[in-house]
């Protein structure tokens, strides 16, 4: 949501105070998971947190969505919790118009998404939101914000830029993401990639034509695994993790492999390679590689582009996000986890919503949240 | 079928000889199935035994439907069982228009069934007919007969009264099962019942608004389960049983709990409670206990209305069922099970069948019937 | 491909050099396997072999459909191996117009296929394709050649005819198979044979009313299996295996019990019978054995038809097909399996492939093929 607007202030526009109801099975929020989410928008980004629906209505198809105001009235925890947090918003005015800054970029085309997911495809089992998600999570782990972004826009301001299966490109995007490259950039791009321009017409010449100079291979044939197929690969610093879906078969031209196939017929040969272009540094990736694998290659990806996380030795299961004003500095640090865990401070800080000073850590227990102004070190 | 009539005389109208022909895969009716099929229409009510079709076509959509007279005329087993079906009935001519006595009724309303199972529902998993089933089979392991009732319907002849997830009732009915329990009845009414009017809208007030006074209680909010979500609960008396599908946030007004949830974050609170509302008792149930669980709330329902068995000490397999015309009593024992069983008899009585007196009990083979004519005791 | 055109000449229309495009997931065929196949067609009388698509089109739905001339130009396997077929096939000239000889039969009639598979069956998964196929894969297996003929044709050439399901015959057919078996031949017939004529009507007078004299016996009633549903036969030479979908209940009239079922109300009954009828051999299958009871039976069948196996001592996995065109004979072997195999040879041959001459024995390579020319004997 965020990146839809091109880093304009923006509001979360609508979110459920407890249950909705059009899922099957309708689970509730229990205590603190509205909250929770609340401020997760907030900490990426959000100036205002919005729902729907005010009271919960008696009649009509929404009539089983929650409301702020629901059937059993104000003695309701549902209506307790919305009152809490619209207390403790006003401590927060100070955040407002401060923005998120991130150094990835995630790829993400609507024209792409439609083209990829039509029929006749080597895989229709090939889908775009996992794809993004496989290469999102990682990051997500090790938090390190990720922006998504538009082949076509300017990708200047990150450090390192992924490409998950971008299928189809027009002629604009593939020189704008060549030239990031040329530029000193950092690029990861996933296998069927650069293959269709608009009008899905195949990019002739060699897969992927409009990428082949910049990733410094061709790519023969593909590949694609039955549901039952799978491959797996080894990687020149000895990491073997499997592959499922899609095999490329691989010719480098100035590219080196760090990984390579080992089974099927094309044993032996590249699945995942680096090249550099111009100053910058192209990574391919030919198979979609298990958790494992996807977790070693964002390490590779990141450190090629000097990407750092935004809190380097925080607990599991806690978020850490980033705002800032050009003045002020604020961390977020969101508690998923059911456990109270201990928040190491790297500078000393003022949390706002106890309105308490810490120094070098601070306590924050199940499904809580700290918002720290940073101070300067003493 | 026998209630639809409200009491009056009815026939079964159609039955298959042997197979039908609209399953995807129609296995045929073994050796005395259909026999024992059609005496359990009669134990239950029917005055009459109706065979769809004569002979089988042999031509059309019905083809391999069954018929009374098969493709393989009337050397076949088929024929010969239908044959001696029909010289049997003539020695109960003094069965007809006899009636079913039964101390239980179950809730079931169209208009209800159609409502419940809307979609956006809390969960759309939630439908009727395995309800009333989880309630109906713990009666039916302890031969308690049982009619089903429409909810506006005079309760007054019931010992005990059940209403699963009675979600929609106008005012009539409302007024209707207050005035049972009031009057000295026993309910037992579960989840998501009292919810909307007949035109779906909510009664508001806090649920179940038209039932919360004479349940003495009142439900704060829904917790549906996902697929892969349960909880347990525990009973004031030590028992202890997973639930499955929904979890009501119950707050106790008169009411006293008989079970309490153990997991989730409204861990201790009521899962199963009753309720004194005027000469009469109301459970309720807020969750969808497993069997063992329908088995201990039926086993405090019984007790709580003097509800007795037909048959108390009956071997499993064997259903019990009495008819009555004021003047005789008949004992009908159908014995679904694959093993001879001994029956034992509460009083004498006159087998109609085999033409026999028995006085201390009698043996019943694998998928065959007694029908006892009962006498005064020696 | 070949029976339906009645031994006249034909050739393979389209095959694809490598994937298709219009599975959910189009694996791609390895080095090697387009050839294979290629001469499979050939082996089993194909005069030629033409491809789907010349070139993979830049645009349309068919785009990642593969061609003989990939997208990625002629510097890949795939153009490289049609190539090289191409070459290789000049040197089979001599096999033009040659047949390929059979003398099993296996009944394959669209009528009744349709009329099978139309709905309100006793089983709706009752389906053609896969009862064929459990009767095809022990002929194959055996390198038994099979042909496929409608149930009207000259079956005089065969000495086994197989009738999988026959479940719609009209009053020639059904004169055209009696008056096979009464000529001499062997039939196989299963269960649901002879049940409706042209119109879809039941043929009356107890069932398979067509082919109750030949077969020596009546059909009284079937007894379709659930999905959970199995029973087991034994034979007289105490051979066991399992049955599913169906059970015929059977009685004999000159026919006699080769297996009975096992379980169920007729147990004790015949499941799989054989009659002598003119000068022939009727069998009868009242239900669907599993694999290791198709091998039973159609070792049975092909010793009461004296069938011969093309190369009785053939390793696992190779395919052995003849043609002859009344002066040659050329002996097709196919290894479809990934390890070399030693062929051993009855009469020494020329292979034409690689022009060499072998006297008792070659190699044959993992996917390779070896075409003979029969020589005589020394």
């Amino acid at each position: 949501m965020r990146s839809l607007g091109s880093h304009r202030p923006w509001v979360l526009m609508e979110q459920a105070p407890a249950h909705v109801n059009w899922r099957e099975r309708n689970a509730t929020k229990g205590p603190g998971v509205m909250r929770l989410g609340s401020y997760q928008a907030v900490a990426r980004g959000a100036d205002g947190i919005m729902f729907f629906q005010w009271r919960a209505s008696k009649a009509g198809a929404e009539k089983f969505h929650s409301g702020m105001l629901p059937h059993a009235g104000i003695d309701s925890r549902v209506w307790r919790e919305v009152k809490a947090l619209g207390t403790e918003l006003r401590k927060l005015d100070g955040i407002l118009a401060s923005q998120v800054q991130a150094d990835v970029a995630i790829l993400m085309d609507w024209e792409n998404w439609w083209a990829l997911e039509l029929g006749s495809k080597p895989s229709n089992d090939l889908h775009l939101l996992p794809q993004l998600l496989a290469y999102y999570a990682p990051l997500f782990k090790r938090n390190i914000t990720v922006d998504f972004a538009h082949p076509e826009s300017d990708l200047s301001r990150y450090k390192l830029v992924i490409a998950p299966n971008l299928y189809l490109v027009n002629e604009r995007a593939a020189e704008n993401i060549n030239r990031y490259v040329q530029n000193g950039g950092t690029l990861v791009m996933s296998f069927f990639s650069g293959i269709v321009d608009e009008h899905d017409h195949i990019h002739l010449g060699g897969y992927p034509a409009p990428f082949r100079e910049m990733l410094g291979l061709v790519v023969e044939e593909f590949a694609p695994y039955t549901e039952t197929q799978f491959n797996s690969v080894c990687t020149t610093d000895n990491m073997q993790f499997k592959c499922s879906l899609w095999g490329d078969i691989i010719h480098l031209k100035s590219a080196q492999a760090l990984a390579s196939f080992e089974q099927d017929y094309y044993a032996g040969s590249p699945a995942i390679t680096r090249n550099r272009f111009g100053k910058g540094t192209a990574f391919y990736v030919g198979s979609f590689p298990e958790q494992s694998g996807m977790d070693w290659l964002m390490d590779q990806a990141c450190q090629a582009a000097s990407t750092k996380a935004v809190a380097p030795h925080s607990p599991a299961g806690v978020e850490f996000v980033r705002r800032s004003n050009g003045t002020h500095t604020w961390l977020f640090a969101l508690n998923y986890s059911e456990e109270e865990v201990n928040v190491p401070l790297d500078q000393p800080g003022y949390e706002l919503l106890s309105e308490t000073k810490f120094d070098k850590s601070l306590r924050l227990g199940p499904r809580d949240v700290a918002i720290i102004q940073l101070l300067p070190q003493a």
